[in-house]
């Protein structure tokens, strides 16, 4: 059995530090790396793709709303075209940095409010997908099964990945639990890690009220930025590869 | 004989126009598009970049310091490998989009304050020509004559060609007038063409306060954001024409 | 018979300019400054506040959404308590300069997509009008009849005063003519001249698809960023005057 | 004996926190507050307000060059004159939004690469001084002893206190030992706060490389986005108390 590791990095800005990178990037298999637009700059970027790249980590993009204030986690109003634009230049900027940090950018997950709008919204992921297919590199994607991200890239002809999250409840419909409703965290890395490893074994993820149900994934999420993430990922890691699964990455 | 316009485009930001590119296209042969550092953003890139592979035009990048109050013509206190990963981002920024609009970036002309202090600083020089030699591609320079980022340049065997400025006057030793001085600026067009016919025919270039000077010139400089901009870029391209001179990109 | 003619101004940024604020200057009774939120920077404030206080022009402080790229015209989602906060810190940047200009902010018009969600959600308004109230200098608000800022700054007891405009149609229930529906815009300055003289004349204004409705108005808005602006300014001024209405200041 | 304990605070940016602000402001007396140019947000600025306000805290206004990716730490060529805008328009939203949040500002001091611009150069100095003093509320300066800038300050007869640094060593010229020499920092707070005792008692500060000098202090600075800064601000606090000395705000 073998499943990758992904979480988000590379969120500094200037001069303000998120989450500890040095310390995720001994951990997970594959590298989200924000790029410029919700997060990030040239010496952020720069940074976390050399230590990716010094580790082994395959990387991808991790574009957003251009909106640091709010992190990308706000819908700005957008045409489709203008997202698919703005998801070309932000990729655009990774990659001239990858290219002049040794590293290579493999794959594209979209953050926050952008991954939230491309899930629903058939024409804004059609763009962001073409956008990302007119990109040279054969980049694929990675994305939560059963999106309108999903489906388009699939559309394409371009590799889609499919992700779960270690420390999110799920609902019987395969969507997450809100984060303001009970069962939305996993706080206990033990939990989580045995949560992954039932379905890992079954195919199939225990949801908030009800049956568990049957779940695709290729990478499992674990999050850089709270409290505790480096010791939830650490935590993961160990019992999964304690139970025989061998993490590496889909690419 | 054979020579190219450049331009200076693609220099609006969000509601803000500057410059009529629709109209500039017309008339050079190459445009230096600036990739949203000083100005622009991913719609102005798209816009300009498709209709410059519409017409014909060779495609720039045109990085400048991410200062845009400043329009990047403040020297911001960097150092020189935070110089190159900025460069990176700004031109992978250009050639992601251009991807998207079907259009390809050839070159790279530093912008305003990051022009100048790549022409008289090695360490910056040095850093940008790294930048952009890691970038794939194959990107040329186009640079000033003399300057240290064309030793840099061509240090690290990339091609670099020179330009001249049409509406700038120059010294004794090469250098522009500066623009407070008497002379700087050649505001009729019909003297810039005469000035450069000159120049074409006997090499050297006519100065202030001197006899005229030998200088090379693969491209002549227009600029497009000034009143007049494109009636002093038309009259120049068409008595060009005129006598004889192809207006071609040196690439 | 008395009414002001306000415009939205001050909305250049760094390098770029909009509009002629000048020739606004010398038409309109009321200017509308932006603050460094969806437009402006702190030398355009300074030089509009100071041309303003020269020209006795009325000021009044335009904040919107801190969103340049998209000039304030799109929603950015954020709590009420959020929007008071932007509001507050952007009028009290506008009173500050205005401080070193030797001018003074009397009253707040909000712009764009701010000005479009507190006419329609009480929540917002309330909270931009309790921002507004704290600040000293008993400023007043400058709104559209009927909205929900008027409400809540009514119900605050802060004085509001009703615009009305020169260049857009009118739907029978008070509402503007959407900008993509037939009607939406008023082109000839001569015809939206006639159209104000008779609502000043009857109290009643034209609208597309029905009889005159009564309508509530202190200040005429006459658009300062279009092609024409001046011209259809300067027109309307022209003819109210010509027809014995004067034209002030409604504070 | 009586002194005033002041840090900067509210250097937070959006989703990025820096220091724990909350803990500083049971340790100081004043709180220089960000206006976000080079830090904050109109969030971070009422939250900090609010809180140093319950406190008890007395509050300043720390405007620095609006270049939140180098943090206010690197020198933007800008005039004088635009120099005074930019401080116009910071302090005056940090008033906008203490208002709001029922705080009020008392002093400016200038942050990083402006205070140490305005400390050497006198016309920058004029210029942020004029700014300051055309602001309503008696605003007063907290600036080290010797700079232009309290020459500019006292020169306009505005209120000026001399400040010192817990955790820098001095030269015998009075000046702050650069960070990159031997000396620049103390680190342990017993040192720090033994060093402060031995100033308050005597009027003279240790220096490095010769004999105590003679120093001007109001108030000491505590450093609030170190590791161990808390720490060491505690330290401080508690000998100085321990020793008999009043820890009260110059205002």
């Amino acid at each position: 059995m073998k499943i990758d590791l992904n979480s988000d990095l590379g969120e500094s800005f200037g001069p303000w530090s998120m989450g500890d990178d040095a310390a995720m990037l001994d951990v997970v298999t594959s590298a989200n790396i924000a790029c410029g637009g919700h997060a990030s700059d040239p010496e952020t970027m720069f940074t976390t793709l050399r230590t990716a790249a010094a580790k082994g980590v395959v990387i991808g993009a991790h574009p957003g709303y251009a909106d640091r204030e709010g992190f990308g986690r706000r819908v700005i109003p957008m045409a489709p075209a203008e997202l698919g634009r703005m998801v070309a230049a932000q990729v655009g900027a990774l990659v001239g940095v990858a290219a002049l940090a040794g590293a290579r950018v493999r794959y594209v997950k979209p953050h926050g409010a952008l991954s939230n709008h491309a899930a629903d919204d058939r024409a804004a992921a059609d763009a962001i997908v073409a956008a990302v297919r007119a990109l040279p590199g054969d980049l694929a994607f990675l994305a939560i099964s059963g999106t309108e991200l999903e489906l388009a890239a699939r559309a394409a002809g371009i590799p889609v990945f499919a992700e779960i999250f270690a420390d999110r409840g799920y609902l019987p419909n395969g969507r997450l639990v809100p984060r303001s409703q009970p069962g939305a965290m996993i706080h206990d890395p033990a939990e989580a890690a045995e949560r992954l490893l039932r379905f890992l074994d079954t195919g199939r993820m225990a949801v908030v009220g009800g049956d568990p149900i049957p779940l695709q994934a290729a990478s499992i999420c674990v999050h850089g930025d709270s409290p505790g993430a480096v010791a939830m990922a650490r935590e993961v890691r160990a019992r999964l590869s304690a139970a025989g699964v061998s993490l590496a990455s889909f690419l």
